[in-house]
């Protein structure tokens, strides 16, 4: 498969890494970069990453064969208002968000039948703490996940257009409801980010913070890393998938209250039958992990 | 330095391992190993981690001129317990407990005003989430801090002996007063423990588990690393850090609630603000962590 032009609206991490990977597999001729950070833009072009730039997104997708939307979450009502009338009418239309239904609200708003049948919702289950095109890499993806919650009006062919994109970057490409999209990344993805965002936030403001982080171990390391992402991003993750995250958020806080009432009962039992469950439960996911992403490792 | 013999009670991840590094160093000739598991004593031996081993504390330190007591923390009374009267009289002792009010209060218990004098509380900041001898190896202190914790009565030559074996193993050693100890690793250890604990039996104990883990993210396989940690281990320090860990587990509650109410609210001025400032102190931690410990690298 080769693309003739493909415009990447959003130069950040994801879009540019997306850009590098097409261009190193020969996937397109020609990318498109569209942002409203001129600086990110100038050095997406200077590093090679794409091959021009504008900062008006109707421009950037004309006469693109595939448009993809990379900004965060709520910047998509503007992007699709500001797109819909420039769009190839073949032009195969996905985006890259963590959360899938306020995405797929903002389509339906702007976007025509015939456009909507040539919108595949995608989710690249992959990024690292690091944000904007000096982060980016062309084997993000690589042995990573891509969920498409396509549309009943999702076309076949667009369908196979954007799932044959992400397997020529290296990523197994699966599909999943769309609701039920943004239940499971509240639970696997979204809470997490707020757990790391709060502890370090509350150590943070701890008066003995500077010696807090000096005697951090690698655990604390590890556990805090993804509270080094983008601030824009999750907010806009968190605002979408508030329903979602905040029922999530309230599973949490139960079970940590679990724990901290049998902490201050000096109850062994109760913790060490959830300590043990929760073990129990992350050796299983990581072996299945190990086995399912990497068959061949 | 060269110690004729070195007697290793626990001979689990840490104990194990420093066990192996001062074997590679050349540091030490002889190692006994003691224990209530004779299943990971034999595989120790097997292992060539120690040369001898008993089910009998008191025959394990006999003739050791350094003691170090590495079982999980609520084994410490009976190990005092069980060694005291068979101590040489110049040995010297430590352990590698991660919280230290509760060991010191057993050894203050137990030992003489001569033993307490030879005592050197230590805690390798240290560790993976595995356990058990066969999880061993000689490296893991190297670039890690070791904290001691002297009490007043503990003599100068006891405290340089401590720490001159774990800078042979590569570790950097600091002292730390006792309770403050505590309360920092409470934050920067104990905590994150916990939440790791909770957000995996969190998710485990939902209807959509599997599917929740095969759509986990690399995040989420880092962040809850720490949940596959020996559930007795953790019981214990727990227990034996009870005060500082429900403060700190309370802090981190009353953080979380903010941003749950943010997130309700659909108040991203404070969700905006609690997130960069996370941001840019976890940014900060790391830049500063891997300049000072690493300062080579």
């Amino acid at each position: 498969m080769v693309i003739n032009k493909v415009a990447i609206l959003g130069v950040g991490l994801i879009g540019s890494s997306l850009a590098r990977a097409l261009r190193r597999r020969g996937v397109c001729e020609k990318i498109s970069g569209f942002g409203n950070d001129e600086n990110q833009l100038e050095k997406a072009l200077t590093l090679g990453v794409i091959d021009k730039f504008t900062l008006d997104s109707a421009e950037a997708v004309e006469g693109a064969d595939v448009v993809v939307l990379a900004t965060p979450l709520c910047a998509m009502d503007s992007l699709f208002s500001g797109i819909k009338d420039a769009l190839k009418a073949d032009a195969v239309i996905t985006d890259v968000g963590s959360s899938k239904v306020s995405v797929i609200r903002s389509a339906r708003h702007y976007l025509s039948p015939e456009q909507l049948g040539n919108f595949v919702p995608g989710h690249p289950v992959a990024g690292t703490e690091k944000s904007g095109v000096e982060a980016s890499f062309a084997e993000l993806f690589e042995d990573h996940l891509v969920i498409l919650t396509p549309l009943p009006e999702t076309q076949e062919e667009a369908k196979k257009c954007i799932s044959q994109i992400w397997e020529s970057v290296g990523a197994t490409v699966t599909s999943m409801e769309i609701q039920h999209h943004d239940e499971v990344l509240a639970a696997t993805s979204h809470l997490p980010h707020m757990l790391a965002y709060a502890l370090v936030d509350c150590l943070a403001s701890m008066q003995e913070r500077d010696e807090i982080f000096k005697y951090a171990a690698g655990g604390f390391t590890d556990f805090t890393r993804i509270a080094s992402s983008n601030p824009q991003m999750w907010n806009d993750v968190c605002i979408s998938n508030r329903e979602n995250l905040s029922k999530m958020l309230d599973q949490f806080s139960s079970r940590l209250e679990e724990i901290k009432s049998a902490i201050g009962d000096g109850d062994s039992d109760a913790l060490l039958q959830i300590f043990t469950r929760a073990k129990s439960s992350r050796d299983e996911f990581t072996e299945k992990r190990s086995s399912s992403i990497n068959p061949g490792k």
